[in-house]
């Protein structure tokens, strides 16, 4: 880690093919070529994966959960250890969410106020207590590159003005948040989050406010939280243009592979998601010819790799067949191969998406891609 | 693999200080020097750790268990990908049990015949057949370099009269799979199984008759099945001095660190046991001083690694901190590190009291481990 507390996003292309970017971030711990994929975890560990897999896989950036963390180890824990960086042996950049999400999607038992969230441990029940000034203290334990602003994410579907409000309490705290953590504190960078749930003229607003706040990149939130995927697209689709263009832009919580295209292509910097390792410890893969189940009985006999095309360890050693074998006989190292291996898969694909916008064949390759995908021969 | 099918166990030093030997086996994968500790892969890998973790482990050779294999994938997919070893990538030597201990432990519906043993399935109630000469099938199409017998492994307490039927049985059992494998078809060597209960006569009229039939090692079955420690070891001190010395020894199913030190001071060649990784999926995990609990709170804050003297990956990344977080957050990354430490720690300790025999300071090296194991201050 460099003294230097500097962050920087520097847009190095602008595609004339879409909305698509390629940037470069400057963090104390590095740089992020954009745009990325940032793999999660959750508890301070991509879920079965050291940080010597991260590394062979590619990962410029992992995220860590407030709310997860804050339960366990906790922040005394955190603190002692000189941040998570040190204790789970990461060395490069993080990003941490605020624990906003979680306490409104976890918790039936919290009590909200302008002041803050009141919510009961899903693990034990304890009663914890986050506030915008709280959040940011947990994030500065943690010791993240990029924090997150501490925001109210409206579950869908909200009436208009059930999201005006979580909206109106979102700028709020975001203001809490910029006080309480102003530009570079303690080397961390701190992002704003557009928030307005399916209505357009709230995003709009948001963004500008957001804006004016002043952060040093704008998350776009309470998207992907189960409405269709048009309707996202759409929301995207409005609201884009009137995102600055000199900030990092990162669409939460998102995605799949195909989400990564359409981010992309509408001015998306950056993604994360649990998608890939939630449904790797499923049985579930990813491949050039589209998702597939290793639990399939067709792949019983099958001398082939999840994807010949990959690099990773999984598809480097084992076949579809022992790798249905794993799954079929609940052994951890399939859960770990198939981990490893969508990991692999999304870090890789985002890479050729950067490499593709700036060689001008985003189109073609996104094209070549989706009739693979989802193609029916599988 | 070499074409070379012979296998040749090459005794070279025994030990002034004890019935210590110190050996080379060698098999068409290579060899495998004695003492040796092989880790357990039940269900073709051994639990959460991949073929590359084992090289660097230093595993020499692993266990696969027939019975399991025969359910999960079973001979037709063993077949197809042409055995084991290629299934789960692993290019070292290989042993397998007989699945003789799994039918008559897991299984309390089995009905045994003079012919073999009928059984219901423990995973979905399926009839299987296993006799002599289907275990030697099964383990064929697995393609270990050392096979084991069939044989009754006796319960704990049994009485004299049980004891010797097995045994009777066992013997006509072990002739039946001799003249089913003779001697390395299929480049596979053959080891009998000496039992007889806890009754020495018994044992000595094993060994003999175990002898005569003719087999490339000589197996211990029926210890570590419940009785007290000093019980076994007083059997083994009973049997051993007429063990051919020509033969690899193998101590079926032992042990802990302490017996490692146990059995090769009594002449065993060879350990095999579930123990390290099991113990490793609960939080236990062994140190030179003892074996401690990562879920114990005073690591809360601990900023060591599990044993400073280890070469693993946790020990050289991870704090007993971080390993109690992981566990406490049911993390799979802290069974893989722990149980990845617990083989590491086997496989070095297995390597030291080789060495120390060879340089006749074992009893020295023996005393100090002890001290150090046994001693209260962790």
């Amino acid at each position: 880690m460099t003294t230097d507390t500097k962050f920087t996003f520097t847009l190095e292309y602008k595609s004339e093919e879409c909305w698509g970017r390629v940037g470069r971030i400057n963090t104390r711990r590095g740089e992020i070529l954009t745009p990325v994929f940032m793999p999660v975890g959750t508890c301070g560990t991509v879920k079965t994966l050291s940080p010597e897999d991260l590394h062979i896989a590619g990962a410029q950036i992992i995220l860590g959960n407030t709310y997860h963390l804050l339960l366990r180890p906790g922040t005394d824990v955190l603190d002692h250890f000189g941040g998570l960086h040190k204790m789970m042996a990461w060395d490069r950049p993080m990003l941490t969410d605020s624990g906003g999400f979680q306490v409104f999607s976890l918790n039936k038992l919290n009590k909200i106020t302008e002041d803050g969230v009141e919510f009961a441990s899903h693990i034990d029940g304890r009663r914890y207590w986050i506030s915008p000034e709280e959040s940011m203290r947990i994030q500065r334990s943690i010791g993240s590159e990029i924090m997150m602003a501490f925001d109210e994410c409206c579950p869908y579907p909200a009436d208009e003005s059930r999201a005006k409000a979580a909206l109106e309490r979102s700028v709020k705290w975001a203001k809490r948040c910029r006080e309480d953590h102003p530009t570079m504190r303690n080397g961390q960078a701190l992002f704003g989050i557009v928030q307005g749930s399916m209505y357009l003229p709230l995003r709009l607003d948001s963004i500008k406010r957001t804006e004016d706040i002043g952060f040093e990149g704008m998350a776009v939130g309470g998207l992907s939280v189960g409405e269709p995927k048009e309707l996202m697209l759409s929301v995207l689709d409005g609201m884009m243009p009137y995102m600055p263009e000199y900030l990092p832009r990162y669409l939460m919580g998102v995605g799949t592979p195909e989400d990564l295209f359409w981010g992309v292509e509408r001015g998306i910097d950056m993604f994360d998601c649990v998608h890939p390792t939630r449904i790797a410890r499923h049985a579930t893969v990813f491949t050039r010819k589209g998702r597939i189940s290793l639990l399939n009985s067709k792949w019983k006999l099958d001398d082939e790799p999840i994807d010949e095309t990959c690099n990773c360890y999984a598809c480097k050693t084992f076949s579809k067949g022992y790798m249905r074998h794993l799954f079929k006989a609940n052994e951890i190292l399939g859960l770990r191969m198939a981990s490893l291996h969508n990991i692999t898969f999304m870090l890789n694909l985002i890479s050729e998406i950067r490499c593709a916008l700036s060689e001008k064949r985003f189109n073609n390759f996104k094209k070549d891609f989706f009739e693979n995908y989802f193609s029916k021969e599988k």
